[in-house]
């Protein structure tokens, strides 16, 4: 059974994890653990616990429990106390708080969501993403990056403080797979975090798997203003320090009011510049469904993303070449 | 095999479901739904969920989970938005607001906990215990009460707004029982409110079961002041409208520097005034270990319990003699 892992922690990965699990595949996903925006970052200052949030989505995503299940993890709670905090992250960090170690808690959730592959939490000591921007300013704080969207000037230098070591479960799946799969994802706040994780990148340098990284269909303000499809790969091989093998655009329409929405907040669909690369696949990839934004929809922070079932069905085929 | 229905919802219940799941036996237990304090309390007025606090108890009592389970559905947060609340609180107000009714919450949480027994909440609907004292003070609200303690008149009436009509099984399993286990537990607070909802005392008048009171080792400040074992008897007769069929009494020590913490709190051992009536066992049934309140205790409220084992030994050997 071939392996594939996935790299990333949002949307994105909610989206490739709940259409890669449809096949069957030795599915893997090794998760972002710097998330600190909203209710995982209340948790995180408050309880000490490491981020729930991306690891929740990804345990939702590879369930194969009753949709019951999925809701519970999903609701987020509307008033008093318990406002913006969402089920699943507060049952992740109870979990933790009475656990011997996290592997505990990672297998008392996959049991109880009835998780098909594996969770790794990219490392399990705590960290803070840092960007530094080509304009001198430092932000700390995943949260804290992700809501600067009024910066203009590129992101510099990314880092975190303190450096992590990567969970070795991790640094083991990435050696033995056939195949990983980086982003679609925010590139600064979900994707680049993984590989400034010590042993990660050195990890993929050595791997004989296939790296693909499914190219964001829009740009990210005040972290990939302006970006095109190679400052895309660049920045990400520039962290990894070695060529990406299969490059995947989406080169179909894109609905012309969810397009509108996006130019209001200052993006726009990623400019595809690449040429005639042979590494690049170009494939109608998007959903054109229109998401309504809903403050307990787990997907509520994209209203484009990439159509689970078209972008399953062209990693599983490219795994097929190989 | 012997059908035996426990009805309250507190410590005392906890204790007494704890020692009778280690039997053969049928075993159920019908829960107080009145609940307004604390967590439960807060949870209620800003989710306008049902109460979980007494729910949660009896399925952890009852649960065969591993002990991890138990663990985190008792877990209290000490800090940040979460602080006071229970995880099984929260647990119980998030699957009730995805779930299509409660009989599905049940199903789930006992699901999860391994659930040996049927917990029945005593009603499905929403309501609120009020008590008129002989001063003429009416005080609403079950947590008001429980925190009432500086009242030195007694409780007139005990009554329940809005009226709310029994939940079918509980009517059913009262009937069918072969014996009902009244307490222990605060008497107007724990135990008393199950017989004021619509349905309960007509049941517990028609049912063959035995009824059996556990009287309480203590009086409760505010609620029982002064009171007697027949005291307690006497209002808990008038508000079932049938004699009792078996009094439960602690006739062995209590230990002094527990009394003394009691006594500080302006309460005192239930004086044992009833006499040679024939319905009363006498026997040493508490549990003279010191328990050191710790906020995330479940058990927090009384220091002094009844001997879980000591209890179900009485009470299977009692039924064994039926």
């Amino acid at each position: 059974m071939k392996k594939i892992t996935v790299m990333g922690g949002g949307t994105g990965t909610f989206v490739t994890l709940s259409g890669l699990k449809q096949y069957p595949i030795d599915l893997g996903v090794i998760v972002n653990m710097m998330d600190s925006g909203g209710s995982t970052g209340r948790l995180r200052v408050q309880l000490g616990v490491l981020p729930p949030g991306d690891i929740r989505q990804c345990f939702v995503a590879l369930s194969e429990a009753p949709e019951l299940w999925r809701k519970l993890f999903l609701y987020r709670f509307e008033n008093g106390d318990l406002e913006g905090h969402n089920f699943g992250n507060i049952f992740l960090s109870a979990l933790e708080k009475v656990s011997e170690n996290y592997d505990e808690v990672l297998k008392t959730v996959g049991y109880v969501l009835k998780t098909k592959g594996s969770v790794l939490p990219v490392t399990y000591e705590k960290t803070q993403l840092c960007a530094e921007y080509e304009s001198g300013v430092v932000v700390q704080g995943e949260g804290n990056i992700d809501e600067n969207i009024s910066e203009k000037s590129r992101i510099k230098k990314a880092f975190l403080e303190p450096s992590v070591s990567a969970n070795k479960n991790a640094v083991d799946r990435i050696l033995e797979s056939d195949m990983i799969v980086i982003g679609p994802g925010d590139l600064y706040t979900s994707i680049i975090p993984l590989l400034l994780v010590d042993g990660i990148a050195e990890a993929l340098k050595k791997t004989h798997a296939k790296l693909v990284y499914v190219v964001n269909l829009m740009t990210k303000s005040g972290q990939t203003n302006g970006y095109n499809v190679s400052d895309h790969v660049n920045d990400l091989e520039r962290y990894i320090g070695r060529k990406l093998d299969y490059i995947l655009v989406h080169n179909g329409k894109i609905e012309s009011s969810i397009v509108k929405w996006y130019v209001s907040h200052h993006e726009q669909q990623v400019n595809d510049d690449i040429g005639s690369d042979s590494r690049v696949i170009r494939l109608g990839l998007a959903d054109n469904t229109i998401v309504t934004a809903h403050k307990s929809d787990a997907l509520a922070r994209s209203i484009l993303r990439h159509d689970s079932k078209k972008l399953a069905d062209a990693l599983v085929n490219l795994i097929d070449t190989l």
